[in-house]
């Protein structure tokens, strides 16, 4: 998906919002079986219930992967129940050496047909450069949500710039921004103004509203730009909002609630 | 395996090698199929001739996950097929929130059976500790071989340390030398010194002999300590060494070469 139908979706829906799929068998609600038939009917639950109020997916390989080829059979028959109206993100957090590179690409574009994947930006330029092509999207870590990103991201270069900054401004670089989004955390809602100074056009991935206790209004204030910009995600806090057999409908509540904070700042 | 465990593996075999798995339809030798069953056999086929001659296998996953659950599946079946006096280690370089890696962990710790992933250091603290277990080894990224190191890795922050130097002091905060190796590529022989000042009594992970260019002698020089505290890496150099049906001669004949190397510094 491209740049342009990505904004019509945004646009259309009055959304920006994208639902994390974490399929967690210690989490699921009453009535799922704890399988891999249990979780793809699970995601596919999910899916169909909030399908009209989002406008992305974000399935996280290791909930998959963890469940050994059986699960990556899973995560298929999900990436192929998400409707081609909306855009498919692999959380993979991939990245290596250029050669190896091409062959994550290869995975997550062509054989699963996502739109874009998640990449760790640590080994730099031909890490990420094979995960650039037209109408796909390479999502580098920027500032991320959790407390480990003071650890080395927010550490200060010479001359003043922090990790993070120098990844998003070394890496724009690289791709254009219709190819390259980064993922900026919503526990750091006071740093948008600086991420926007910093990538200005770029469209950002926004994890830690919900269960990691994210400020929603003030992404949205900070960081919105004309078309969106924003994909703000939200997986447990949509996923796991009921145990019971209405899970489903518990789920698109929780979607529309988000949907309609994010439709008044649209 | 634990540090004793594989300390004796080294003293037993005199070799600090191991063998990379990338195995690359493109590159298969004469009579291997092009399928996911010729990778396996192919895979099969490397470990089974160069068993005498290494203490290690690290299977490279993006050469499997490029061909969807099929290719998981095969590595499954690959890791089956390592011996259990070699250590095996998931080329995977994971990384992410603590409740994912958490996940990734539990994939390759249990699922597969894996002794050792790869990890990306970039999220910081709670992305890395989940991999950090008894009798299980996070080796993460340091100072790796490829072009793009330069980029972040050995960008210089506040009070003069290099990003990889950072990386190296920091993360052995959170593991001892029995959970936890790093990977430093031999594509920068020189600087080991410096790596074992910063790392004395750490296994390093070494890519990047052979296809890369990287320095074998330097890195055994410079790299060795009591024990031995390296696992030098060759992937491409061994696995493609014939494009005949030799290839499996071809391969043990390469891994011995460079296990004769390696004994004259063990």
């Amino acid at each position: 998906m491209n740049r342009v139908a990505l904004e019509q979706q945004i646009e259309r829906k009055k959304s920006v919002l994208c639902v994390g799929l974490d399929p967690d068998y210690d989490k699921f609600p009453e009535g799922i079986p704890h399988s891999i038939e249990g979780l793809i009917l699970f995601c596919k639950s999910i899916i169909e219930a909030t399908a009209p109020y989002c406008v992305a997916y974000k399935p996280n390989l290791a909930f998959f992967e963890c469940y050994g080829a059986e699960g990556l059979r899973a995560f298929e028959e999900v990436c192929k129940a998400v409707p081609k109206t909306h855009f498919l993100i692999a959380d993979a957090k991939r990245g290596d050496i250029g050669n190896t590179s091409a062959r994550y690409a290869k995975a997550f574009y062509e054989t699963f047909g996502c739109d874009a994947i998640t990449v760790a930006p640590y080994m730099g330029e031909d890490s990420v450069k094979p995960f650039v092509k037209d109408d796909k999207w390479v999502i580098v870590l920027g500032l991320t949500s959790n407390p480990g990103s003071k650890d080395f991201e927010q550490q200060k270069f010479e001359g003043g710039q922090l990790l993070w900054e120098t990844v998003l401004l070394k890496c724009q670089e690289w791709a254009s921004d219709e190819q390259m989004m980064f993922v900026t955390g919503a526990t750091k809602a006071d740093s948008f103004k600086r991420i926007r100074a910093l990538a200005p056009t770029s469209f950002l991935l926004v994890p830690g509203i919900g269960a990691q206790g994210g400020d929603l209004e003030g992404v949205l204030e900070n960081g919105l730009i004309n078309g969106g910009g924003l994909l703000i995600n939200s997986s447990r806090g949509i996923l796991y909002k009921s145990k019971g057999t209405d899970f489903a409908e518990a789920a698109a509540e929780e979607a529309q609630r988000l949907q309609t904070i994010m439709a008044s700042y649209l």
